[in-house]
């Protein structure tokens, strides 16, 4: 691991700033046309000639940025084996019907604003930035702030909008952040659908007290009361999951106690629920049942629970025929798909809302991602770009 | 509530300096000789003669330093009654035999560094300087520097001990931090024993991973299997407290969970377990249960725990003749006492170790402490004057 600590390119930070004008500097080396939006994605175009520039493009894409400490394959791995699939097209000669597109996209980690991606969102004209304008990161920076670091203008992100003729589909190649690829036996996934998650903020408000002066049975330890809470959310989805292998995951990803000192009872409690399924109806049950689990454990523990929606997702089809095809390609080189869902979100998930869109998962090592660890195979990557390389081929031409 | 947010006057601090100057001016006004010692501790001496000011002092003493955004009370309670117990004896022109002291220790709490009653130990000549001087405040400040910004030297504060003969007693009274007085029907307590603590850290190592694509069955969530030992730690204290009123208390009063982000598989949890008794052998047994818990946890959940004890202190009985005379000294106001042990840590514990110490607790307010709801009735701070009043009368005179 030449990266201990891992790469830390926040979303509208200096550093995804430096890593885009790389992507700008090869892209221009391929001869492609790069231009930022106004939501400062940078869209590198190949235009096949000036009459079909006004065609709708052929659009592959992902990020750059990085949660704090990630890997180097999440997002990056998308645009490398883009690239490596524009560059082996140019080599070849090969002459495009319709225009072909890259494009980086900004911002799509939630690390730093608790909003993901953001660039994609503008560009397929869903972004909220009324709801979103309050967001600040952890130095107090509002989000404003930091597209106005970057050049941009928060009033004017919205015009980074495409109409709905400008791309004809998207794909997104992106690392599976997870072994079901690899426990099936296959080379590569291909996804119907994007899992979008229900998140919850539950706040148990006990008591504060002295460790050594309060009496085990005079005590309303927020603690004590959010341990069969934790317990039961992983219980709950694995009893759900027994039946499939991924009908529903939940965990409790977030935990901050008041005030984590020694020789205090903890006095309040936030968890943070993140429930994931393509079932939405599940999803939605399974949020009810954390509900009625709080109130009940409100009931034993003398302790106020209030449970809030702070995420509220439907699940996202991604277009059905694209997968077929995507399958296909691979399959037509021999190799083994997996058609699957994709329990993480992506870019792809906002463009699908507009443009027929499809993902393509390569494996990554041990299915660990967002960390220093995260490792993709240089012959994973090669097959990546084969695939890429097969769709450009197909969806590019005419006929 | 005056101050909604608390008083906030870490260890050291230029906030506990201006405190313990404003001690310096009333104790000076009443007429008393004030010197700060080696460890930053202000003695303020009240000499009945020149020939009897090299006998041993009457002293009482606690400290003005609080936790982040504590109450008004802990410690300033017994700084106050001691001040108002020497100025009612003042007024009346009380004529002590012996000298009698005020002593405010300095940084008595372990908010600020992980280390409780600095000033006090210094005084008894039991602080270790050099397993100490590495520990760093959350601002990378180190506890050398922190004492050296108070023009004080790291490397001199040994020389804050003071010799067996030149206090006869001492006597601290603090807030109860607890509804134990008021629960018996008491007006006061007076503690016999302090309840030491055996603190814990456990650090329960599992698997980051992410939350939407990481099936349930192959995940090793670190909070999953904390969540089984922090309801162990609550029912089995509880358990072995059925019998006695205060026997043993446990709390997981710290957790620390990485990387506490929402879409990410809890990797690794630490969390901090205080165990209180002053039976130390029930201590002892508890924390092999604790670590015989964690085992079992262990094989069970495919995750890696590591226990480590970070503190481990054997019970500190005090005076039971100074006790007695406290409880007799009330009970002649027509006061109710409980005798009792003490659950907490005070600056007392580490004088009892060179001078015969006691103790008198007074009712806080629902026994919230370490919060800016802290409170204590004029009553009470009043029937505290009276009882030091009284000791003083009793122990600065001769027969």
């Amino acid at each position: 691991m030449k990266q201990p600590e891992g790469f830390t390119r926040l979303g509208f930070s200096e550093e995804e700033w430096e890593a885009m004008n790389v992507f700008k500097e090869i892209t221009e080396d391929f001869g492609l046309l790069v231009r930022r939006d106004f939501a400062g994605n940078l869209i590198a175009r190949w235009n096949p000639s000036e009459e079909a520039s006004s065609l709708p493009a052929v659009a592959l894409g992902s990020h750059l940025d990085t949660v704090k400490g990630g890997g180097g394959y999440d997002g990056v791995a998308g645009i490398l084996c883009a690239l490596g699939a524009v560059k082996e097209l140019k080599e070849e000669g090969f002459q495009p019907d319709y225009p072909i597109e890259v494009i980086c996209f900004a911002s799509e980690e939630s690390s730093r604003f608790p909003v993901s991606t953001i660039g994609s969102k503008a560009m397929s004209g869903i972004l909220d930035t009324n709801a979103l304008e309050n967001l600040q990161d952890e130095t107090g920076t509002s989000i404003k702030e930091a597209v106005e670091a970057r050049g941009l203008s928060w009033d004017t992100i919205k015009y980074a909008e495409r109409s709905a003729d400008e791309i004809r589909s998207f794909v997104e190649l992106h690392i599976e952040q997870g072994m079901r690829v690899e426990n099936a036996g296959a080379d590569f996934g291909v996804a119907t659908a994007v899992a979008c998650p229900i998140r919850l903020k539950v706040q148990i408000e006990g008591k504060m007290g002295h460790t050594g002066t309060t009496p085990m049975g005079m005590r309303q330890d927020a603690l004590v009361a959010a341990a069969p809470l934790i317990s039961f959310v992983s219980e709950k989805a694995e009893q759900l999951s027994k039946e499939k292998e991924y009908p529903i995951v939940a965990t409790v990803s977030k935990l901050n106690l008041k005030p984590n000192a020694m020789n205090v009872i903890p006095g309040v409690v936030e968890l943070g629920i993140d429930i994931r399924s393509v079932d939405d109806s599940l999803k939605e049950r399974f949020k009810s049942m954390v509900e009625e689990k709080s109130l009940s454990i409100e009931k034993e523990s003398n302790v106020k629970i209030k449970t809030d929606i702070i995420v509220y997702n439907a699940s996202i089809n991604l277009d059905p025929n694209l997968a077929i095809k995507l399958e296909q390609l691979g399959e037509s080189e021999g190799l083994k798909c997996l058609v699957m869902e994709s329990g993480a979100g992506h870019d792809v998930m906002n463009m699908s809302r507009k443009w027929p869109a499809g993902l393509v998962f390569i494996k990554c090592r041990n299915g660990v991602s967002h960390h220093p660890q995260e490792y993709a195979t240089l012959e994973d990557l090669r097959l990546g770009v084969d695939i890429l390389v097969n769709y450009l081929r197909d969806e590019a031409r005419n006929g």
